[in-house]
């Protein structure tokens, strides 16, 4: 799935920041591409772009209606429904990382102006397919996490920001709806039915020139109740020859749990490579990468960088706040 | 979904084994209820039921016909088409355990004898559920294994017939498409998405009696590159206070791999824990399930048995062989 040119963000009725994540990590990635986001009555969250109406961005040129909202369960609002309507009735291509399938909605399927090649729906397009494990040509490298929304997806694209810029020859992999979305395909691993989870990996990064880099966006976490499944699933599937280990500074309980601790990055570390060698033996932790978003001040977001790299002996920094400089020197 | 009354099993043009490992599975455990199975011409394997047509079978009482072949691939040939549109028109339930809907077939969609809730397949039943990892009441045994393959389900399922004989409160959970024939019931994990797998475990064995045993089949290995992912969520999801590790004596190489070497019992002890320690901090490995059906030596297989009873300090049998009586000793 490829699609180009220009996008308008929703953001339905949403008061939670973290119910746009969708929105706010395509805008960030792909802000020159949006014209606006589209806020319903009550919204009091924005993604920083112009509000407007869905007619209103048709005519900024978008072509494009970003389903930019999260929702707990994969339901949609009834007031999203005459939203997607009104956008398929304005000729836009609808595109949804949602785990609903907006063709299965009866309001939307019976709409005159639904046709299913009208909407991407990311999390229902990937076919099934049984990893094989053999090993493939090409470079692989995995952001994974000690949590989920610790940075993966951020880090992987700055990753591939800087290699461009330096001419190395890479490709961002998009495993998750965001990423997709910015990316303009990927496969959404956690929507492939599990026994083909890894393959639909495989498949997403097939082998390549010797010297080309897939920088391959991580999900979840090996220590997650919920997703650790998704993640090794993705690990093996990757065979990764370098992997950065995302983690975010201060955080004690995983995402989504009562009371699951969060592993200390030396557990991180052993457990992915463990399983990593499984497929690939030379895999290699070449780096951490370190949120320190919820640490106000610079210079002690330094130091715990400089401390982590002291203590595990890999380069460590904040990929939003330092760049990634010093990540890449390790690896390329 | 559950499901009483007589079985006929059909193996179609079969000439493997493997292919009919569910035909065979299910005349293991439910011999009793098969009143033969059905091969078409060129079939040359066979479950030891009377060989007869669809319509002797009826008159032999079965009211369900139990798709005994496994595909690779997911996909049917044709000539099982019409044994399945045959067997919807002469009012059978049909059981399928394919990756692929048999619904989704225009043939047999099509036809004036299909209704969706005729055929049950196996691999498509499943609700979205993402998993809390919340500990709950009851106690949980879980099989494991170093591959596929190796006699998961059998052993659970000889666990079960034990204990119920002893008069401890149990239930059988499958969790593959076999296990859900026999048992009735289940979810199918490997067809679950990769999201909700572990989800769908833990409402496989929800909150029980403190004293209530689940016995929950295991699926794939920790260390298979295609269904690792699928064996992490089915631990999790598990919770398993008792894990039971599976073993193929002699087996090198991992089930359907060009060269994955399988894991030392040892490394595969290792491993669960540490995964299953995550979700419940008292899980033990409590024995070891050898199958030697490789070594036709009765007394081989005994030493071999008490060898890694020695070298690992947990009880060790073949269940086949030996039966599971020094198994349960050590855990209830």
């Amino acid at each position: 799935m490829s699609y180009p040119e220009k996008y308008v963000l929703y953001i339905g009725d949403a008061n939670d920041i973290l119910d746009i994540k969708t929105a706010n990590g395509f805008c960030f990635w792909r802000k020159e591409d949006c014209v606006g986001e589209i806020a319903l009555p009550g919204c009091t969250v924005t993604t920083g772009l112009p509000k407007m109406s869905i007619a209103e961005a048709k005519k900024h040129g978008a072509t494009r209606f970003v389903m930019g909202i999260t929702t707990h369960g994969g339901r949609l609002g009834h007031a999203d429904i005459p939203a997607v309507q009104e956008a398929l009735a304005l000729g836009y291509l609808v595109i949804s990382g949602l785990h609903l399938k907006l063709g299965d909605i009866d309001a939307i399927r019976n709409h005159p102006a639904y046709r299913a090649d009208r909407v991407a729906e990311l999390r229902h397009n990937a076919e099934n397919v049984i990893a094989t494990g053999t090993k493939r040509k090409g470079r692989r490298l995995l952001t994974v996490g000690t949590d989920c929304c610790v940075g993966k997806m951020y880090t992987t694209l700055a990753l591939e920001k800087e290699l461009k810029k330096r001419g190395v020859a890479c490709t961002f992999r998009a495993t998750g709806q965001t990423g997709m979305m910015i990316a303009g395909g990927g496969v959404c691993v956690d929507a492939v039915v599990s026994d083909f989870a890894a393959g639909s990996v495989e498949r997403l990064c097939p082998e390549n020139d010797p010297e080309h880099w897939d920088l391959i966006e991580g999900q979840g976490s090996l220590y997650h109740p919920a997703y650790a499944g998704v993640s090794l699933s993705l690990l093996h599937g990757a065979q990764p020859d370098a992997i950065v280990v995302c983690h975010e500074w201060g955080r004690k309980i995983m995402d989504g749990t009562r009371d699951f601790h969060v592993p200390s990055l030396r557990e991180a570390i052993d457990l992915n490579l463990l399983c990593a060698r499984m497929v690939n033996p030379s895999a290699k932790v070449v780096a951490i990468s370190m949120n320190t978003r919820h640490v106000a001040d610079l210079a002690t977001a330094r130091r715990i960088c400089d401390e982590t790299e002291e203590e595990l002996g890999l380069p460590c920094m904040d990929v939003v706040r330092h760049g990634v400089s010093a990540m890449i020197s390790g690896i390329f």
